[in-house]
């Protein structure tokens, strides 16, 4: 398989990580997101989308981060990044999409762009953006994860919910977004951050990371 | 079942419609969300997200619409909203996912509501961004409808793709987005529209609608 994305991107971050629990080997090809090159018509001709991750895998080129990890999970289903009981995909699945749907979009590189120009934000106005977005899944995600009574992870082994949150906790990190009274959150990310799937997918690790 | 939802509210028309392609009857529950009826302890207690639709359905209330599509799938697996295919299901998601994880949340009410106060721009300019992230993922979704030949639906019935589709293009419609180049997303509509299933789900023949 050939992963195209940029080491900083959250969406393509989710995608190193779970090729990395499944095993499975890869080529990663950077993309540069600062140049715009994911708009460029050889980027855009394979994945009309112009977004990255765009992964190269059995002969198909697919664009759209939650559609190729469920793809993944179906096409490659050993150590599955899904749990095998209904409710507790459910689960995964809720908390997963709460921050795909709702804080990933909306923090989207294009969007802070876009804030910035044409609606002429300045960074101070962009920064209180962000972590408002953040708290506002964050704040019920943290609640969600004490009432499961969630350890080290959502379930036994790391699967897809920590494939959604790791990226998006690397991002607050970059925004200096308050943990002090998510300690759920905190817990998973360090727990997570421990071992070398984690560590090997991890931006600052990534052959474009500066 | 019963749905907690608002009208308007295009993840919770997604619902409606899922829940009638799969032919579940479900008791229509409106949630206010001009009066933030959502906010309220009532109803965050069981929701902490504070968000429409909420599934009380099989003894657990559920957040997260695309996760509740994957969940009714799974456990109401008769009249699939995913074809069997593999290769057909990431197709389906793909789109799906699209319109979920890039449109949808930047052009949610929150977020549009946060433009306004605080950030204190006009309706206008409101406007322009609304269909500034419409086009964003209308224009390539139109151009990979293209590309698979799609024709009244994307496979032989309605599934996954139209039940996030449709309220997407009813919420286009309300910003006047221009449609006369996306023949084959017009086409879905139509096609769709014209249904009784979705004619039952249809925003405006709810009973909170005015």
């Amino acid at each position: 398989m050939k992963l195209y994305g940029y080491y900083r991107s959250s969406t393509s971050y989710r995608l190193r990580i779970a090729l990395e629990l499944k095993g499975i080997a890869y080529e990663y090809i950077p993309v540069n997101l600062l140049t715009s090159e994911q708009k460029g018509e050889a980027f855009t001709s394979r994945n009309p989308f112009g977004s990255v991750p765009m992964l190269e895998a059995d002969g198909r080129d697919r664009a759209q981060s939650m559609a190729q990890l469920e793809w993944l999970d179906e096409a490659h289903p050993h150590r599955p990044l899904l749990p095998a009981d209904i409710e507790d995909r459910y689960t995964a699945r809720e908390l997963a999409y709460a921050i795909a749907t709702e804080t990933h979009a909306v923090n989207n590189l294009p969007v802070l762009k876009y804030l910035k120009d044409p609606l002429g934000h300045s960074q101070e106005e962009i920064d209180i953006w962000y972590r408002h977005w953040l708290a506002r899944t964050f704040v019920p995600l943290e609640g969600r994860l004490a009432q499961l009574g969630t350890g080290d992870f959502l379930f036994e082994r790391p699967g897809f919910f920590e494939v959604v949150l790791l990226p998006q906790v690397y991002n607050a990190r970059r925004f200096d977004f308050d943990f002090s009274d998510k300690p759920h959150i905190e817990r998973i990310e360090r727990a997570c951050l421990a071992l070398p799937e984690f560590q090997r997918a991890y931006p600052d690790n990534q052959i474009d990371a500066p």
